[in-house]
């Protein structure tokens, strides 16, 4: 893969020609990504695979987030939480590596975003334990399959759009914090249709959440995401929106947590685990 | 039964005492109904049990309806079809009679509502066919049990909120014309699940149609609706509209058919299907 694509490369610069789109091998596309030529989005990329939330954590703070993703499955549907201080994901993705195969990363400490970087082989600790949470895009190939529109991957660079809202998670031990949640404009008639076909995949946040009113759930301009790019709302359409794994880093913002390692925003580990694996069949 | 329930109690008068809603025999409520005790509204009746449209037609225009309820199979979902001249639905409710056993019975000629009778053994014939589409009243308890909130079973008089649209049917033969739907206001979380629980019932309607806007369908005031009893939509709450059995009534009026009988709108016929025999379990 000779074409590097880097992390702002997803605002208005066209990746459709880019061949990272047309592979079907996970394996192949966690490779680029290890080599650090992919550091953008991972939307629309391998299609039938699902795709996952990275958290990576202390020991110490293992057991409290596994009770915040229990207590909390719509934005944190939990998929596999690797042994403590391993980086590979032995059950979905055994080779994988959480340190090297995620685009970008985010590092927060003490409730502060401090860095973003595509490598955390240097930060990695014997007690780290690595979350991994199902990902929307998982259920978007299943959308386009049904004939349903997903704007985000109508545009020249497939992205997402998603909103801090007011909804509070239930907390759990030191985690607290809003749901994040992402939003697709459908009509109504393929709303209802999106609702059933999201609902086969609720280990990747399943049914929307909310649906209409951006207002109820504290969203003020659907043209102003505070994740990913702004999509066109179209007269006589209704917004959906779904749970969002970006919910933890809004978690360790308001939290505080001494440290918390994530993908960044939309560039998503890739897992091994066919789409239908996750579905209700 | 001592009390008699007739057409118009359905406005403003309590009927929460009645005993036949406590009744949990089909048979027994469709005794009752043919004897003349209860002309009215049959919503929140056996609640576990399935409630149908009625189509009477000469078997003239028989073919053409069967075509047009496989075309329309969201507002006509057809459960039975009986033999010609036959008024015994043998596959659903063998042992009822489709000329005594709805509440009340409509009779459109050449167009027109002409008359509005309890009883049409007088005016059966041989050639007669009669067509049981599936209700919504029957997934209106399934919502109930999820915990759903269903405004026209909130009111002492069970009732229904059913607009003509601005939807037009495929046509068939000589039958042509609008949809009509039901409406349930709905809190935007209930309403996802609320599409979760009607899709598990095709038969008897299945998912919304719409949901949001009604001038989208060409609704124009939620207060007003063509048949039942207005409900308190609340601020916050989402309209969801269901595919109704009293479209051929509306197409019946549109397509100036010789001679269509009806059930009255709400006030069905009851067969001895579970509910969950028209589930998809």
């Amino acid at each position: 893969m000779s074409t590097k694509v880097g992390a702002r490369e997803g605002v208005g610069v066209s990746q459709q020609d880019h061949p990272l789109y047309q592979e079907r091998d996970p394996r192949e596309v966690r490779r680029v990504i290890r080599e650090g030529d992919w550091m953008g989005y991972t939307a629309n990329l391998v299609p039938k695979y699902t795709q996952t939330n990275v958290v990576i954590l202390p020991k110490a703070y293992a057991f409290d987030f596994l009770r915040f993703c229990m207590r909390n499955p719509k934005p944190c549907p939990l998929l596999e939480v690797t042994d403590i201080g391993d980086p590979e994901p032995k059950l979905t993705t055994p080779g994988a590596d959480l340190r090297t195969d995620v685009p970008r990363y985010r590092i927060f400490k003490r409730g502060k975003l401090v860095e973003e970087v595509t490598d955390i082989t240097s930060h990695w600790k014997d007690d780290f334990v690595g979350f991994l949470l199902g990902c929307s895009f998982t259920f978007e190939g299943a959308m386009v399959d049904a004939g349903l529109p997903v704007r985000g991957l109508e545009s020249d660079t497939p992205t997402f759009t998603a909103f801090v809202t007011s909804i509070e998670c239930v907390p759990a031990g030191i985690f607290h914090g809003p749901m994040v949640v992402t939003m697709r404009p459908m009509e109504p008639a393929q709303a209802v249709q999106a609702v059933q076909v999201t609902s086969r995949y609720p280990r990747v946040h399943g049914a929307p959440v909310h649906m209409g009113d951006p207002s109820q759930i504290g969203i003020k301009d659907l043209q102003k995401p505070d994740f990913g790019d702004p999509v066109e709302v179209r007269s006589g359409e209704l917004p959906l929106f779904w749970g969002c794994g970006i919910t933890p880093q809004a978690v360790a913002l308001a939290s505080g947590v001494d440290l918390m390692i994530t993908h960044a925003p939309g560039s998503m580990f890739i897992t091994d685990l066919h789409r239908e694996e996750v579905s209700l069949g």
